[in-house]
């Protein structure tokens, strides 16, 4: 097995991505990561998903939290919030820098797939963290009330409190050609336990895509845990969307012409049938590095046919 | 006298700025501030001198430094700098936050001036802090090598090191039409300790404005003391820009058509008819306030006829 291809949204995902980065010893790992929830905050172009990978990968995300820097500082939120700036979106010192040096490279001419790469590399990240197109697809939330609000808008201004009638795409782009590279030389294609309403199926609805990952051997780690989401707003989607109480099973529904084995907790194996049951609670990093151990073990045998 | 209007560029005029603002009884104040200086960086909109004018007005501008915050911190240009972008314009992390919000609300469709008003009222300053222009002017510095370099480029990437030839203003568009209603209901103008090229030349410039100052009792301060700048490249530009040393005199000729009165350092009248001698070294507050009540007291005088 040479090449492994992530798809990944936020910190369920990214701690996956965390342990395989860690763990693979001879094949090349490359991320591919969600860029539905990128918005612009005050005039600047943030990637919440990108940004999670990016720290996370380079140590600078808080291990029990996932998002932004680790000991980040808030002197210009403050200094936002006294000339009167929306203050919703907890924006760190340290996370700043990445928001205003993207939003120039990316009024320069830079394809957010090449910001992202100088980015990762300064940051000395050597894996390639792929967005999954250069062209921008808001992922908009329509709520049960008709309301349509943009998703960053609706996770953390509004605290996912509205009810989610559909979750809409707004794409205007192809997959970046680099994403379509990386899944045509896939070994093994490994879906982190992200949302699959709002993380994966943004990445899988991008032309070709899933259509190259049903080809390739596939595992996915479950983002629900004895009917729990590992973070976020997912049990309540699935209600809303799917009419279903949130279980691995349904979830698995999701991706059932995509996935051939389900990594799953203990006790989520009986509403699945050929998953493994495992730990996949994988908050600290030595757990992180424990699962994506197990998980490429079984990627190996089953990309060796 | 009921109207007073000060014409202003960064330290040295701010300093007279502040005050005048403390020393106004039943005057109103108008600062009509140079945006020659204002320019893009990292894809944000800077202000020099309207920044320094409203953090001095605000109470932020550390007393000897002049521009920026006192006790600013510098988070997030070490993160820019690590991710490889320009450092050389030092930016703090409050200081950060009027960039981004005034680029922001100009991006929305508010006008310079407006953007000013709204900053400067949330800072609690009520004073009218008008920009001279709500379209760009950039100052541009060609140098005796031919190179023309956008003016903060010069002043604070080159720190002022290549002679100056000529300065160009690339303006695009009129006065605020507020500062020209302003200029016309002046019973009295100021003009402030800047440099005459750089920062009071490019407000006279403007259509009308030269001409509205013309017809007015005029005072100024002079920005030069016994032959040095009380702050920046003056000295090297009145001897490259009008072959001459540089002096409060020479500073005078600039503006023979406009000033009534020149105040200038003890020691500076002997070469300046007319003037008046008195300490015009105001790097503390009780000093401005000093030769500002100063400055009004002659004023007074001079509107009243």
């Amino acid at each position: 097995m040479r090449n492994v291809v992530v798809l990944t949204g936020g910190v369920g995902g990214t701690r996956l991505v965390d342990g395989l980065a860690s763990s693979c010893d001879d094949e090349q790992l490359t991320v591919i990561v969600n860029t539905g929830d990128d918005f612009d905050h005050l005039g600047l172009r943030v990637c919440p998903d990108l940004d999670t990978v990016m720290y996370t990968l380079a140590g600078f995300a808080p291990e029990e939290r996932g998002w932004g820097i680790a000991g980040d500082t808030f002197v210009t939120l403050g200094a936002l919030a006294r000339l009167g700036a929306p203050d919703w979106f907890q924006v760190g010192d340290r996370d700043l820098a990445t928001h205003v040096w993207r939003t120039h490279r990316l009024a320069s001419g830079t394809t957010l797939t090449d910001a992202t790469r100088e980015m990762t590399r300064r940051l000395g990240v050597t894996l390639p963290i792929l967005p999954m197109s250069d062209a921008p697809a808001p992922t908009v939330i329509e709520t049960t009330e008709g309301q349509r609000i943009p998703f960053q808008n609706w996770l953390v201004e509004q605290r996912a409190v509205p009810d989610v009638r559909r979750v809409h795409s707004e794409r205007t782009g192809p997959a970046s050609p680099l994403v379509l590279d990386a899944l045509a030389d896939a070994d093994l294609v490994v879906i982190g336990p992200s949302n699959p309403f709002v993380s994966i199926e943004p990445i899988l609805a991008l032309p070709n895509v899933r259509a190259l990952v049903a080809e390739k051997p596939c595992v996915a780690v479950s983002p629900i845990v004895a009917g729990r989401a590992v973070k976020g707003p997912l049990v309540a989607m699935m209600r809303t969307l799917r009419g279903v109480d949130a279980s691995a099973a349904e979830v698995a529904r999701l991706y059932a012409d995509l996935v051939d084995i389900w990594f799953v907790h203990h006790g989520d194996g009986a509403t699945l049938s050929g998953s493994i049951e495992t730990d996949i609670l994988i908050e600290r990093r030595r757990e992180r590095a424990r699962l994506a151990a197990e998980v490429l073990h079984t990627g190996r045998r089953l990309a060796a046919g």
